[in-house]
């Protein structure tokens, strides 16, 4: 462990001796670079939210750029293959980064995926917003690599740091985003080297995400599950069939992500037609799904476009269509698959509550609970990880509905097979 | 995987080749094994509790009980010598099992170590519950081994879901139960094989506990922490500095526990002589601690024995002595060391309790948020479960107060060293 020149060799004997200062040494270090790590992303998730909720509000207004979605999606696609091809790997880029280590992750990664994302959402393409934020977080992570000279072990938690500041930041739940850290690089295990770290800096991330956000009016959500019954035998027998339907809804979310990712690379040899050909696509799309209202743009509903903020707290309330998840699914996958930048998540949670509400008609359990594992049970299902998934429910829903949403992660983590999302994830221990 | 004669082999080629069939079989395998061993440990759990709330209300009506310490050592030393040399490890056999399997564990050392623990109590030793109900769970749990002819990986989950069977049930934290089953036996690790068969037996427990306790008049102790401030910059770091001293403390409490264990097995060679000895030791501490009312054992005072419970209530809201922590871990180390039985875990609540609250004077965050924080990061050092202990903070205090118990936890694990009051915990991932 060498840090700023120094390593635990150059200590005295009898401080070598004491199993604790070696300790001391590695808390006062990433104490140090977890605040530093934490704060700047914290920063910019702040900022990116801002940028997000300026460019939705400005498409609500004026509607009539949803038809230059194909220019959109020609420059966001001629960014990344003029600026960013090695950075345009994303997500995977990062988990590779851990369990496979080439080199730093260029900072570039961190405004290119910020830009592109907000004019992905400017546009009306359908998108998250955590890959964004796990990727601003990585690459200002990784950036500490060098100025504090660090090695290659303490390097991957550096890097699962700055994931954990972009997850934690971006919805307010840093322990959720802290464990996401620990558990997203490998399937079905969860090593502690980097836990203090993980938590420390996702903690100070969402900190200062929420106490810049306050000034300049970002704050997260609020969602409420008022009706929590008793766990019963019946109640946990219809948690764990809930839950397989999670789980396989986020096995489709992620075949569907990577069929239409394989299909546009295999037919556009040049990256930038991609998502402007993918733009004409989902104009048209936009344009059919509001037939009614002809070319009246103005009155279109983009509920299956953007980040779908609204259908989500609705779906906690109100009893859902049977195809809005499929519908966004479809929607998100496209949007992504053409190449258009933002995260998948804030589309799983849609899929996932929006479901959740819709079954609310055939189990018996309140809609609202229903929606909330739904909301976090798709999401475990198609990242697997399912720790990560039942400690955000509880910070988003509150502890009383705790088992409900552990059964429902579990069991959708159990059911979505060994793909995911995250093509560069590594399957540490089979699922069965 | 095979189970009641079955294998995967059997099925048909077109199931086979669906990758979630093989997850139903595997669903329904656990669902029915979880069921048994969770309802079987549960009303065990109910019935242990049942029985130590009638022993500690006895000994306090009939305090004359605690001069028959020595034979009552005798009497638990003696029965352990005759009937259970091969049961006599407890929980770090269970643990053995896991990691290194060599036989299956005999049934007897659930009742043997309810009946001992019991009896612990009554005459009035300093012990906890969780050993008893862990090894209850995993000694039930392992008779299915024979009765479904599990194979060896099969077993190890097997072992896992008594574990957290017993743990969930006798503490009413069936998520805390699940992850301390995953948790407990790798330093550093958590590996999923075991996750949904885990998380399902541990909820099927609690259930039945709280069901039977319902009708028995057991209930779980309610702890309330009113006021939690905002996690700022200065409270991370106040949070971090509570950790040290829990883990500290975890670790003072584990070194002690080894220190008598060892003391009296090297000096003492006839077993049943030790808790003997020990209770002689135990009863005159008693008096001594009580000298101001001479032989008047009607009003002594037993905050220092048994479960504690009491104590552990009034830290959260009165600020507790600075030697309480202290003289618990060293009547608690005694007893067990001695070879009365007993968990530990209890005590550890008791002995993190009382710092946080004592430690009030000196870090400004809320005496009961400190007491809650200790009451778990001190478990959290001497068992090397940081996971565990910050669910079964969020379970037990809810969730506002769960990034203070996240970061006390893992500090406290961070700092706690390699030991563990589990001897037979294999370091996974060393801490530094």
């Amino acid at each position: 462990m060498a840090f700023l020149g120094y390593t635990n060799d150059d200590l005295p004997n009898w401080v070598k001796k004491t199993e604790q200062f070696p300790v001391i040494l590695y808390i006062l270090k990433w104490v140090l670079i977890g605040t530093l790590v934490g704060g700047l992303t914290g920063i910019g998730s702040a900022l990116f939210l801002k940028g997000l909720s300026w460019a939705t509000d400005w498409r609500q207004m004026h509607l009539w750029i949803i038809f230059l979605l194909p220019i959109g999606g020609f420059l966001i696609g001629a960014s990344y293959y003029y600026f960013g091809q090695d950075v345009v790997k994303g997500n995977n880029q990062l988990l590779d980064e851990i369990t496979r280590p080439k080199k730093i992750i260029p900072l570039k990664m961190a405004p290119l995926v910020t830009i592109a994302t907000i004019a992905t959402h400017l546009f009306g393409g359908s998108a998250g917003r955590e890959g964004t934020a796990v990727q601003m977080g990585g690459s200002i992570a990784d950036q500490f690599t060098k100025i504090f000279k660090l090695d290659k072990y303490d390097r991957k938690i550096l890097i699962i740091t700055g994931i954990a500041a972009g997850f934690s930041s971006v919805f307010g739940t840093p322990l959720a985003g802290a464990i996401f850290g620990l558990e997203v690089y490998v399937i079905g295990r969860m090593r502690y080297e980097a836990i203090f770290p993980s938590f420390f800096t996702a903690i100070v991330a969402n900190y200062a995400t929420h106490t810049l956000g306050h000034e300049i009016g970002i704050h997260h959500t609020v969602y409420d599950i008022p009706i929590i019954p008793d766990m019963t035998l019946t109640n946990l027998a219809l948690c764990v069939i809930a839950g397989i339907a999670f789980g396989l809804t986020g096995m489709l979310f992620s075949k569907a992500n990577h069929f239409w990712g394989n299909l546009f690379k295999s037919k556009i040899k040049y990256a930038p037609f991609r998502p402007m050909i993918g733009g004409v696509v989902l104009a048209l799309g936009i344009v059919a799904i509001n037939y009614n209202h002809g070319l009246d743009y103005s009155s279109y509903d983009m509920k299956y476009f953007g980040l779908g903020v609204p259908t989500i707290v609705e779906s906690f309330s109100t009893q859902m269509n049977w195809y809005d998840f499929l519908v966004k699914t479809l929607t998100t996958s496209f949007t992504l698959g053409a190449g258009f930048k933002g995260g998948e998540v804030t589309p799983l949670f849609y899929i996932g509550s929006t479901l959740g509400s819709y079954l609310s008609t055939y189990i018996s359990l309140p809609v609202a609970l229903l929606a909330g594992m739904g909301f976090v049970g798709v999401f475990s299902g198609a990242t697997n990880t399912p720790m990560a998934c039942t400690m955000m429910g509880i910070e988003l829903f509150g502890a009383p509905a705790a088992v409900f949403i552990a059964v429902s992660c579990i069991t959708a983590y159990m059911f979505s097979g060994h793909t995911s999302i995250y093509t560069s994830q590594i399957v540490g221990s089979p699922k069965h």
